[in-house]
């Protein structure tokens, strides 16, 4: 029973396998009279493809979205965004070899339980390039959320046991955090990052991080207690991106060890305003946002993909055996799921602020 | 637009405020056949009563459970279970204060800027009394986990700084989580963190924590990608319950530190059936269930109201003003948690079952 | 997997069997904000309530409204609205003559071949007493209207062969449709159609007939192509009314034999306003309303319960044998069905005011 | 708030304007291993295709469908199935004309009045091309029933003022609906039908009709009471389509004048098989399948684009004008009709097949 479909108000639909004919996304819930084009989303789109750094795996491909509805002498017409992107550079031969072995951490085993027949060609539907959709989706999003001057900010924290050990403030973010393969709003951070990247990568190994994602200027009252609280979304959201394995909201994990008068957030005001002197919250409080910066940290593993062998079993002995594994591959996720977790909170963000009245559903 | 449900084939709709009077839930998509009593709900809403630890708040509740419909000689009928719970023990008086000017870190500010006109009584839709429906209605998803053989069990590993430090064999937690009142199933660091929570209760101060919730013999197969993965779900339901701020699946946060090669769980064959040599995925690859336990955990922040004095609002005159709270308080909210964190694990896993043809939807 | 769930921004949820010890619903979705009261629902159950007519069956029920959430102090909170009727008149022994012999034209069949367990007493969860949750809902529904001035008129124009026969102004559907027990607005036929209906129930036979609802002062703009039109979601609340066989949206069936040049209604301009001239399409094109009274005629099937001999099948010994009914029956249904048609109409317009934003979802 | 998805487990995503770059739709919910191919959905978007008879519109689209994904060699895979079909034969200056003067009885006026800005051309989204995501979606649930040896008929039984006149056996339809460009499974009325749709059309003007739909081999069992009863469901499917203005189940519209002791369908046993002897319910009892064939008639109104002049107003100086269309119309659209009725009969028995289990959602 089919799960490809996020959110309430802004609904958003993926499909496409990473070696099929192409990938893409349907949109509805965009009101119209918003000004959309095909450069608005390849901006985005860009910023996700891969073979763009050392970082990323050397698969090539122009990524060029096609707009097919929804959209009319630059305007959305209020009906439903079809977009797609054409799968070019397709070498479907090493994956011939996994076609009976799964890859440990990988999706493959649980797709061959699942649903018994498989696409193992570069990891079908569970392959990175599903998330080609969800950031043209988030684009959308992006410009809906301009409307109210919302903005969605990520970059990375922590990299190969590199962490950049503090916050960062959201003028850094925007200088610093596009300049790099790391996607790292601290320079000097980022090269160390980058060079214990690449010395696990010569190992033939690879290495895990954390993203940073914050919005700002977004209004208070988004969110729908009791289950779908801003937060809850946010942790659906990001928690489905392939190799996220923890989220955390403000504090996060760091609320554990906290008292009381630690974690709560005094409340004032500020120019005719009520703020929070602090945001340990990350923004949002009983599910519902505050006003202030919204801040989300998200666990990203290792690619499961690794030149190292590996056990696991052939499906067609059903013996134990070895694998190893040749072909193109991500050293490290992180810079690559920044532009995919931004678009993942635009999308949430954008949703509520549907549901919330805060943008006309009609027309904008 | 309201966000009172959840779950595609086992729908849950709570409702209720803290100081209303009743609170409760329909649960919608229960196969019919199914045996059910009172007895087998008042068993889960027991555990969690508030007033029956040192840790917890002094409230009084019978708290006993009615169903109302559903239910027809012991068996469901396949039509939605309502089942409510009268409030008693209400005494308004200590929440006047707070009309006016609102608890740092509590959501008594963002429902006043959501919704205007708000019930500050005992926190209204935001109490954790709300989840007394969601324990209801997880006490039913466990008795149709049962059919299956899946089990949940719940406990407190880390409280006011005090952690058990390893992971805890399911045996154990069976043994012990249940005989303490921080829920921990090591006794030694069960009274290590009880002390760490009543000194700073003793102090006026509250404590933050973490729990972990664990389902064994759950089939492989569940999930359904890319949106409704299994552990998307699980953060969603985890993170809509007050307080919980981060969520891990598995190693969780600790996959940020790892390499590939330490992150992947080797694949085998045990008696038959495919396996994991370890189970750092926590039960969950590409979204779907592998047939190894799910270990899910969840950092609950300490509870907001505190003794000592904070800065807050007055709403009325819009000035910075001084909070100091009395009433009653939890100090700790993690053995509390452990129940609703349970219900909404059997919930997530219950209506996966459903959606992946599992579990009969029409009778069972 | 449970439908007991209707709407997507003002949410209904209904439970309860006929025999059981309550019926009642859920609203969620409801802005805060909004003046309730259990007098506002009590005036539309008690329209709808058994016993009040030689029509309708003489069940003897008060029907005493309880909300039990969601509003303090006359005002509602934004958080769902619980509210439920106590069953009392409950006499389940004629019904043990059909725990074994289901009754031609009646759910119980159908209960039973897909629930195997079921209720028989009363007719269960397919019992008319199912519809005190829709108007309980209705009347909150209503109420939302109020704010935009729109108005919702029912009313019988067909029974037992006996029709009005032409087209009623709203003003005499206000006068004197509920002046008589058919719900008839021409005082006349009304008598006509209460004989008849009265001949063929003492000849132990019922009879069906035509129901009208109207919405008055609709906003244009209502309705989501293209699945969500208007004219789609009315029809499936309309037929999900039990008896409800046909489901016409203005001139409806008469469409068949019409002309194109007949049956466009021409548009103009009125009072700076754009209206059409005649109304065929019933107040909708291209599912959008387009601000003209929406018309919707429902077909009401003769109440399956008859006193007269009828073939069945013996459940157990699974053979053919005649079934007798004893017990309280409806001669006919359309006057009880009215007010129930006029809810499900509220239901679907405040659903679609608040996903138009015509109505603020968060407070009014 | 987007209205461009209809299903539940078999959840149905048609985008795509008339004169855009293409229409398609996005099904998710398919099991994998069910043999697919283009061939299966092209035979069905072939009969739906203009330019195929004197009755429709000359518009000469090949209308070539291509699977983008979600089936791999010749077998779904599980994953989404995108499917997409180009736009070609486009000629949108006839159009011109109507971007300030909306054409009485169709969309034109509520797009314009709900979003502003509208896609003028060839009827935007409100086009009748608009069907082709929903044929192609169709053709993939006819696959699904087959397994179960479920079959969909569908034929015109009145068009023009000239009727049928009495039911139809299945294997009439069969033999006789598709032979003649009325799709009427009587020969003889067939002519006298396509005669009066002809005569009409050459006055410049329209006419409309009735279309029945049949399912044989329908499981008992369907449908998930009480609002997403299998004929609620049916009722708001059918209404979706464009142009449909009534709905009527089984006997539908004639159940007014039965006598309960007509309407009722005894029930017997046959073949060790619990049936009912007559259908007046067409299939449906309580909003469930009880296993005999379910029938639905829908009544489809005369094309509103017509060549008589017409009154209506132009949206630039706010008057009334005078409207006469050229370019190209459908005379009569029952026959374009029941390949699309078929298909809204499919998706919904394939939707509640998969939700009470009939079909296993993760494989078949």
């Amino acid at each position: 029973m089919g799960g490809n479909s996020f959110g309430t108000a802004f609904k958003v639909t993926t499909w496409g396998e990473s070696h099929g004919r192409a990938v893409g996304v349907v949109v509805d819930g965009v009101p119209a009279g918003l000004s959309l084009s095909e450069k608005d989303i390849q901006r985005e789109l860009d910023r996700r493809r891969p073979g763009s750094s050392r970082v990323t795996s050397p698969r090539r491909e122009l990524d060029r979205v096609e707009i097919l509805s929804g959209v009319f002498r630059g305007k959305t017409l209020g009906t439903p965004i079809s977009m797609l992107v054409w799968n070019r550079d397709v070498d479907s031969r090493p994956y011939e070899l996994i076609k009976r072995k799964p890859r440990p951490g990988h999706a493959d085993l649980t797709y061959w339980l699942k649903y018994g027949h498989v696409d193992y060609r570069g990891g079908g539907r569970a392959s990175a390039r599903e998330t080609v959709g969800r950031v043209a989706a988030g684009a959308i999003a992006k410009k809906l959320l301009g409307l109210k001057r919302v903005e969605i900010l990520g970059h990375t924290i922590e990299a190969a046991g590199v962490s950049v050990g503090r916050e960062i403030k959201p003028a850094q973010i925007k200088r610093y955090a596009e300049k790099n393969e790391m996607r790292c709003a601290d320079p000097k951070t980022a090269k160390k990052m980058l060079q214990a990247v690449l010395d696990a990568a010569s190992r033939g190994d690879t290495t895990g991080g954390v993203v940073e994602v914050i919005a700002l200027n977004v209004p208070a009252g988004l969110g729908e207690p009791v289950f779908d609280k801003l937060d809850a979304d946010l942790a659906k959201a990001m928690m489905s991106i392939g190799a996220v394995k923890a989220v955390e909201m403000g504090a996060g994990r760091d609320f554990s060890t906290m008292l009381g008068s630690e974690a709560n957030d005094p409340i004032s005001v500020r120019r005719g305003r009520i703020v929070t002197l602090t945001n340990k919250a990350g923004g949002i409080l009983g599910g519902i946002s505050t006003g202030m910066p919204i801040r989300v940290r998200i666990t990203v593993k290792p690619p499961s993909s690794i030149r190292k062998p590996q056990t696991t079993v052939d499906l067609e002995t059903w013996k134990e055996t070895e694998l190893k594994l040749a072909g193109r591959f991500d050293p490290n996720l992180c810079p690559r799921v920044v532009p995919v977790a931004e678009a993942m909170m635009a999308i949430v963000l954008a949703d509520h602020m549907l549901r919330a009245g805060i943008i006309n559903p009609n027309q904008v």
